[in-house]
């Protein structure tokens, strides 16, 4: 993990975007009940390359999902009618919006699958934020990235924050990072603020109801705690070296919410001071990676490695635990390092902490 | 587990007294600190032979761990000084005692083995019971059991239960449990009131401050809630199949007592909801167990199974768990049965729960 933030590149007039991805160290579950998380940015990110052209047309390349399209900008006049321009507070993306571009995709039938998906969260960011400025800019964006998709470490909200990023600044919503010639450089806080909640309308296309955790990490970087709606960066926070491994076990967070909420109700005096545990473990965490920032010492990687074995416990208890997730564990228990599982469980991805200095075999 | 009793036999002026062992399903640690604990008896048992000599002397063999002594009565008698006959309320040994009877049985700078504490428990319950008779009666007495020794399975529990029993009975401080040629017989309620508290003094001077469970099932057998001191009898407890696996691996009750405390000081905000958790868990089986005795479906298995699962994930957040505990734990998972660590933990024994019928294999 890196401190990472969104970062804009002009070569030749074309803009790079990038953005990073994320892992819930703590609290995944458990927020979806009011408590504590802890979301840090990754050091793998999204890069979006956008370059102008003038031949009215606009191009979308999404190489790591097969996605190579292109339209002309006279077949996307028409749809500017249902994203007025006058909006000055962003609303989610509504039922009729999100049918009548489905529809032009030639989408609305499928599954829902993840280059569909893509698309139309491109067509809703083009056509909103186009909308705002009157012009219809002729464009070519390629987006690819360095994470895997649907394995909980934040790809679409990379792929939200840079595409916001990438049209707010050539409709001049937000200003071009910076001029011809220069090196890299970032938006203003302000900025900032415009791009991540662009973001958020993005993931509310992918998610329906996402927690607005994963673009705030996309576009800030860092640390931050999540709770009730409520995102508040960790001031600092030290560089932590974690081990991502994915279990490539699939699985849907969707039930395993479910499954979740059904335990509660099921043993709720049983279930809900473990839910009140894990938002301790979460504070604790918080308060643990401010302390690092002063001291490196290494006692405090021990109480770290301590939290997340017990709060690999109480996943399982909660039951989102998975055979191939204590495969991980017990193999890096193996090496003295402690593992959990991070996002919705029951598979997916799990981090390992890595202390300072080689590796331990 | 069988609802086990104490019971008494009587056979040509012998009298045969056994006593069950006990586990603890749910609670251990958590007792500690004032949560509810569930303790049920085991049809593991230790027996006691009595018999009466006419020699003024008084035999002591206790085969399982290599005991065989006996004494004159009149080497005896001198120490009565230390034990009063007027006493009306039971009183826990004190240190004077016990410094004279250790110092008589020749274990004073020992350190404290099985044996010699075997020795000294049965000196201070002969002495001490003799004292309100004011009578030595010269006997012989056979002990041997079914418990593994500092299992955590009660069998210090059940050999101090035998002895109450048997002194008790021979010093007419309770009845004979029945007459010669009579079949298996009980003592009365109140009789196992009186066994019970002399149990427990046994227990004071094996274990020092023990919480009386042990003893409690000794006496009464079946199942129990113990809290803060407080012990309640479960009325109605189905027969439970319990599979008991002795990981042998040894360990220090004190030390793993020790580091939960240190573990709920370093964080009790994580720690102190684990501890409810667990109290809620030993709450919902009383009341399946309680449910299960009208209605014997297969559904009520499901919950308990659940229940083990859950407490021993907790178990090992608070520190108590073992590798060897794990293996036990994913053994019998791949045969779909459900295990947990009984008692202090740290390696010791572990219990599965079977369902009624052929086993799974």
């Amino acid at each position: 993990m890196e401190a990472g933030d969104i970062q804009g590149e002009m070569l030749n007039k074309t803009l790079v975007v990038s953005a990073p991805g994320k892992v819930i160290l703590h609290g995944e579950h458990a927020v979806v009940h009011g408590k504590a998380a802890l979301a840090v940015a990754l050091n793998l990110r999204t890069f979006l390359r956008m370059s102008p052209r003038d031949d009215g047309k606009i191009f979308l390349q999404l190489p790591n999902i097969g996605v190579k399209l292109w339209w002309d900008l006279v077949q996307l006049q028409p749809l500017l009618d249902a994203f007025p321009a006058d909006r000055t507070e962003l609303k989610p993306p509504t039922p009729e919006q999100l049918a009548r571009l489905k529809e032009f995709a030639g989408t609305a039938d499928g599954p829902g699958e993840i280059h569909d998906v893509a698309t139309v969260a491109f067509l809703y960011l083009y056509l909103s934020i186009a909308a705002k400025s009157g012009v219809l800019p002729s464009v070519e964006l390629l987006v690819w990235s360095e994470l895997p998709t649907g394995a909980g470490l934040g790809s679409s909200a990379a792929y939200s924050v840079c595409l916001a990023a990438a049209l707010l600044s050539e409709c001049s919503v937000v200003g071009y990072p910076l001029g011809e010639g220069q090196s890299l450089a970032r938006w203003t806080e302000e900025e900032l603020d415009v791009i991540n909640k662009w973001a958020f309308q993005g993931e509310q296309v992918i998610h329906g109801n996402p927690s607005g955790v994963d673009n705030a990490v996309g576009t800030w970087g860092g640390a931050l705690r999540y709770q009730s709606g409520k995102i508040t960066p960790l001031k600092r926070v030290p560089t932590l070296r974690i081990l991502l491994t994915n279990t490539k076990v699939p699985r849907s967070t969707k039930a395993l919410v479910a499954g979740v909420r059904e335990k509660l109700l099921k043993f709720p005096a049983i279930m809900e001071p473990v839910l009140i545990s894990i938002d301790a473990i979460s504070r604790e965490c918080e308060g643990v990676l401010e302390a690092m920032a002063d001291d490196s010492s290494q006692g405090h990687y021990s109480v770290l490695e301590e939290l997340v074995d017990i709060n690999q416990h109480h996943l399982d208890v909660i039951g989102v635990g998975h055979p191939a997730l204590d495969r991980v564990c017990q193999a890096t228990a193996a090496l003295g390092l402690h593992s959990k599982l991070t996002g919705a469980g029951g598979g997916g991805c799990a981090i390992t902490l890595l202390r300072p200095g080689p590796p331990p075999i």
